[in-house]
């Protein structure tokens, strides 16, 4: 007998059926025994013999296998229930470490992380990487739509893209080489490779030392470059469309677990734009907030997300025309002292960086010398722009980071299965 | 004026657009200069003034804007070509390292890949990558209706998943850690937090340091692991419908694609079961050959998808039931000497190892003590079997051993944008 999902328990009525799952509780009346079964797709109350639980030797978490018939009782929350004829323990649970079946799991976040297989089954936890896994996908349908390609880069690389900080180092057979930052060079590569148009969803490193709430050591890029851009306007015209659309896309899909975290998503308005140095000023004088050197400190992007939000809605804002010293080498000046680039802030935390790249070989080769780079040490990088390079812009959002702030986590090592953090190499 | 795709230039007839793209040819007249124009979605003839190269001082392969008229042209391949009213270079490219506008190119494979940015731009490079992201999409088009998550999962870890051997070694911070040769022990533990079906889309690492036709030392794994089978034929006939989802879906979006490389996409079938002790009887009484040990080795693999595509047809062969010493130790056993393990061959090349695991904690506890491990080296994978955990099994596909195969390319590194291998970090 085949085995039937616990969501479509409701279109099998008064009949025998098969579920297999979780034992998520278990009650135990002189005359009946009553489970809670839990799988991927929901969860349902049984009811059984009384005096399983010492015959069976039966203990919460355990996986069962159980047969019976969908009763209907009105005193269930489903209105149904299993009435359960023969059940058999597929693989048994031991003593929990913890106990993860309270309606919220009150434990501190390094043992929520020690013990992660057993705290994702949590009502709360579980549907976070549900909503990221349809973030994923919404960000690959949009872009294949608009003639992407989907690219996979080297993260093994020769040197950094950012010219040679925060980078892990590996042991390459004989060859020190280094865990990939960014596939910057390569998005920018296979534009004039012809694609024009790529994205990767992949992994990207920082040895970042400093733990703080924001920052993991590795963590999902999703990474987008396009080709014959006009400027840096056209990559964020097209990430106020992809958000609208990825956002939609985990509305229709996450209905469920957006309701198991109690958020709601937000609307994706047109997304104001705001000069940074407009934003300082601003920052200065509404909130009193001063900023060291032409930069938006944490505090900062959280007043200015609260301003903009008070003022027009949006709970994005595009912040542009970064300073040229805030700036990695590869980036459009925008006249001597600005670029065109951008961050995108969503409800306080800055989720996208991006911008129109540099296309003439000469420009870049001009603007790494005043930042002080040989351009020699990026030759395989530098060759393309001898060969053919349509202008183009691009931009990166954090996974992790664009998932916690949609269900509202307070650190982003809760948005990644398994992070990395400076003390953390498992599980 | 908006850009119009090269691919859309037969719905302007008569009509003024703006084409943009890479210049592939130029042929000068004394009363025409003809180019050919590139853009990502296909080829046209444009007609321009004469003396244009020296005035422009045009090269092939340089990127340009030009403005025209769509004019029927019976003579030219599409039955249209533009008529340039003004043309603009964009990014003028330098001289070629190598010529890449013949039909074919003929280039030692070092060299294509020294001049990635140049030869992915060949008709018959290019198409490679499409049919390839194409596979990686409906590999996730597929899962995802089958109720398969999405996951993402570390690559940077504290040991290796088979036991220590052909790993690169990363220096996080003080420690001394690894990169993921697979996301084996990670794919299981989501089984059993209740996911029970995820799939990634990532790199893995192999520090192999033989270079062989076959092997990459970065790779993209299509992994996918399902709980609550009843053996590792749930996961076979899973992949047999995967595999002809995603050939139906390449089918679909790449007729160009493969028309270019001039390529057809194999029927799958029924795919055929072969236990690996019978191959091994077959193939000595077939083709006389004998082998080391009881394994195929790669001419083994090419005689037995030869026999069995002679007597069946089919392209795809299951082979079964290896022998206990050869696989890893969380592969479920099946009798003493056996395991419930498979691996596929298409076209003579395994793409795919597969099978059913232990769900057991005391099976898995013996099986590593069997195979000379130390369980408390697992300690993390291991205890997620004390929580709950379903009987599971999948399988891994590498994404570009099946592109090569697709493709007819002779080596897999044709098939990796950037690969790498033991002497190629860059580009």
């Amino acid at each position: 007998m085949t085995r039937t999902l616990i969501a479509d328990l409701n279109s099998h009525l008064n009949e025998e059926v098969v579920v297999k799952g979780w034992v998520e509780r278990i009650r135990e009346l002189s005359s009946v025994t009553f489970l809670i079964l839990r799988d991927r797709t929901g969860r349902v109350q049984a009811a059984a013999e009384p005096g399983l639980v010492s015959r069976l030797k039966l203990s919460t978490e355990s996986v069962v296998e159980l047969r019976g018939r969908v009763k209907p009782e009105p005193r269930s929350k489903m209105g149904f229930e299993v009435a359960v004829s023969t059940i058999g323990v597929l693989s048994a649970a031991g003593p929990l470490p913890i106990n993860i079946n309270g309606p919220t799991l009150n434990v501190p976040l390094e043992l929520v992380l020690d013990n992660r297989v057993l705290t994702l089954r949590h009502a709360t936890i579980n549907p976070i990487f549900r909503i990221q896994a349809a973030l994923a996908q919404g960000f690959q349908s949009f872009l294949i739509r608009e003639g992407f390609t989907q690219v996979f880069t080297p993260k093994i690389v020769a040197s950094g893209t950012e010219g040679g900080t925060e980078l892990f180092s590996v042991q390459y057979f004989d060859e020190k080489a280094y865990l990939c930052q960014s596939p910057q060079f390569y998005k920018q590569m296979l534009v004039g490779a012809g694609f024009e148009r790529v994205f990767e969803v992949g992994h990207v490193y920082r040895a970042e030392k400093h733990a703080t709430s924001r920052h993991l050591n590795e963590y999902v890029s999703l990474d987008l470059e396009m080709g014959f851009i006009e400027n840096e306007h056209d990559v964020m015209d097209l990430e106020n469309r992809l958000l609208r659309f990825m956002f939609e896309y985990v509305g229709e899909r996450c209905e469920g677990e957006l309701k198991s975290l109690d958020v709601v998503l937000p609307v994706v308005p047109v997304i104001p734009k705001v000069p940074l140095l407009e934003a300082l000023e601003l920052l200065e004088r509404e909130f009193g907030k001063t900023h060291e050197g032409r930069d938006l400190d944490p505090e900062g992007e959280r007043l200015l997300s609260k301003y903009v939000y008070d003022t027009t809605g949006s709970e994005f804002v595009f912040v542009t025309d970064y300073p040229w010293e805030k700036r990695p080498m590869y980036t459009m000046p925008k006249g001597r002292d600005a670029t065109r680039s951008f961050d995108l802030l969503f409800r306080g935390l800055e989720i996208t960086t991006g911008g129109q790249r540099i296309h003439s070989y000469d420009l870049l080769v001009e603007n790494m010398l005043r930042k002080g780079l040989e351009p020699g040490q990026f030759s395989s990088y530098l060759n393309a722009f001898a060969l053919g390079m349509p202008p183009h812009g691009g931009l990166a959002i954090g996974l992790e980071r664009l998932t916690a702030q949609i269900a509202g986590l307070i650190n982003v090592r809760e948005a990644s299965l398994f992070p990395r953090d400076r003390h953390r190499l498992t599980p």
